[in-house]
């Protein structure tokens, strides 16, 4: 197909690891110049294409690139932004087109969640459509885990190592001061819709009846009574106890619990989120001393402490992405595939986009114990692998030292601004 | 003065390191056997004296004692429990005496903040009046890093590195999404009177300009004008803003901001703390969307990312107690000092407890830039040698592998139990 240029750009919530998928893909990048000619990464994601907002990835340095692989957040800018169909904005798309002619582009690797394999796969539809040929290749990522169709999702690994941890030693802390202090600790994790995040925090037990005692998911319905109940037997037996809560969780008519206690002064629903929801309704119920933490951005950030299985798989799906398009693919997403032997090993696959945009991989019921508040056997054995390992930035005056690309811009060949 | 017991005690807030000294005083009372017979640790601080609860560390292994320096939280528990003075309740300080004459303690090792500075005093100044010898030596820990006397507190280093770590990550990924979606990121840590924690959130800027673009600290009377405004001219120029706040942030008047704002439906004050007030501020003001992170105990309990310095001081300042005590001295708190050297160097040393007790170090003016808003270098040069260095726990199964000793309790001698 001759030597067309290539586009990549970071969609949604960044991870502390999709900068190694970064440089996965202009590594493998590189290595191929007999199929691929530059690289341009869209700054700010999708909308740098729309913009005309290209950075040429060629003017990084080698090393730049290799510290991509320790370096958290979006390298090159990400967006929270959904392309419409074709039929509610045809301007849009053909901006993209226009913009991907401009720059002689028949490569287009969208790494993101649910939404961009939307995204990606419409792309490809309308580049079809519009007879200009372009390769669309989804790589995921998405510390939700929803992804369906790949074994887990890059990104998920870190916070989950992250959020474990972080129970395991939030976990020490209160035991020892709960005899005469803080009797309940509550931990709010991401993951909206579905409840990977919150099992993971279930990691931090190693055995039965260690913390953490409760977990909140959010395909399990809330009980005020049963929770507080549980939460009161937990402090009899145990004297203490702590609660991994996902920002999802929600009440059996779907309401989300957060918000739904508080109003501030000026009549605005509160601010505060799931864990303060939960600190006020045992504050009231049983008048315990408690304390919670709400990880937010720190959860998915952590490279300081990323799972090495998370870096490795985020890294080869970007090289996987260079290879499935060298071999000519188009409208697939690269998956992860688990082995199915007894010890954890891995491979790489693909998987047909149209079967992947827009679904949501909810925890299944089998791996969420019966009374709802624990992880099964089952999750522990899909888990623990994907935390395995350490993988450590360096550091430099005592912190992780990340890199700073320059982000040089490719010059603009359209007249005129895309205001999207 | 013969072969007696020694009694260990934690006390108040633990930290990440607080359990490494405790290997320090452990491992040195093993090795003074001429002097110190069985050390003694009281379950849950001065309650377990009280209470003629005491664990037998000689049960417990080499190793175990030696994991204890990667291992957060209190190994024997701690307690916020602060002895009144002799004349309102001198029933508290006969018990602790009966209690240390019954299992022959003459040393009384306390390991804690200001407050438990003042109960080492007290306990001394009670040996005297009531004729039982008791040498009653300090060992320093805190997070907020406000005992006087001492170049810093062990404990405070590691909860440095982690604020400083979490702010230059997440800092990473607001950058990322701001030019789409969030555009101010707060970060609510710990120092309700001073604002050492808050400062080492600064470390995370490696020149002038990089987040955090605003540090609140206890000292400094907080305006809600002069904030919003400096938030929006930060976005202005850097398309993001990134908050460190500390949870003592407070008006001209001395009322705490958190709070201030917010009342639940049942009229209770509103449980969020610093940071959700300020995101309400900045969205009523401006509009702009946010996220806010509370670490609470995951900053004090992070042995993940301890430092190095911190890990090895809080050692060290275990070990220099048996030293003192072996040396006949009481009344003192062990500190460290700093050397006059260009690199930075530190020895340990000693100080009267009269002059510690009950006093706190408050940032010093001159540690904070002129517009209230930052660290100054003088500030930097002080805290970022106590971030330095990694000293990573053992992992096991993907997650650090921590230590719970087996706790085996001395025999009670006394008929009573003691209601405290």
């Amino acid at each position: 197909m001759g030597r067309k240029n290539a586009f990549y750009a970071q969609s949604g919530g960044v991870t502390a690891v999709i900068n190694a998928t970064a440089a996965g893909v202009i590594e493998a990048a590189r290595e191929n110049t007999a199929s691929i000619g530059k690289l341009y990464a869209g700054l700010n994601g999708i909308v740098g294409a729309l913009q005309e907002e290209l950075v040429d990835t060629s003017k990084e340095s080698l090393s730049a690139i290799k510290a991509l692989k320790h370096t958290p957040g979006g390298a090159f800018g990400s967006c929270r932004y959904k392309m419409k169909d074709y039929d509610e904005s045809p301007a849009e798309y053909e901006r993209l087109i226009n913009v991907f002619k401009a720059h002689n582009i028949g490569y287009f690797f969208y790494n993101g969640g649910g939404d961009s394999a939307d995204t990606c796969l419409k792309v490809s539809q309308i580049s079809e459509k519009m007879g200009y040929p372009i390769q669309a290749i989804h790589i995921p990522k998405t510390i939700d885990n929803d992804l369906p169709l790949t074994d887990c999702s890059p990104g998920f690994g870190s916070v989950a190592k992250y959020v474990a941890t972080s129970t395991r030693e939030a976990s020490l802390d209160i035991a020892s001061m709960c005899a005469s202090s803080t009797k309940v600790f509550i931990l709010e994790v991401m993951g909206r819709h579905a409840g990977w995040i919150a099992a993971s925090g279930g990691l931090a037990a190693e055995k039965a009846g260690d913390p953490p005692h409760i977990i909140l998911f959010p395909e399990i319905p809330f009980s005020r009574e049963i929770f507080i109940a549980k939460v009161e037997q937990t402090i009899q037996d145990k004297g203490y106890c702590v609660v991994v809560a996902s920002e999802g969780t929600q009440y059996s008519d779907g309401a989300h619990i957060s918000g739904s206690l508080n109003r501030d002064a000026f009549g605005h629903q509160q601010l505060g989120g799931v864990a303060p929801t939960l600190a006020s309704m045992i504050k009231q119920s049983t008048g315990h001393k408690y304390h919670w933490a709400l990880a937010d951005y720190l959860q998915r950030s952590a490279r300081h402490i990323a799972s090495k299985t998370d870096v490795d798989q985020a890294y080869a799906v970007g090289r996987a992405a260079i290879d499935l398009a060298v071999q000519g693919k188009s409208s697939v997403m690269v998956s992860i595939e688990r082995g199915s032997g007894k010890n954890y090993s891995w491979s790489l696959g693909e998987a047909s986009l149209i079967k992947v945009a827009n679904m949501e991989k909810k925890m299944p019921r089998s791996f969420i114990t019966k009374d709802g508040f624990g992880i099964t056997q089952k999750a522990r054995e899909y888990l623990q692998p994907l935390v395995e390992g350490e993988d450590y930035p360096p550091y430099k005056n005592g912190l992780p030292d990340y890199v700073q690309l320059k982000k040089i811009m490719v010059p603009k060949k359209l007249a005129s601004d895309f205001e999207s």
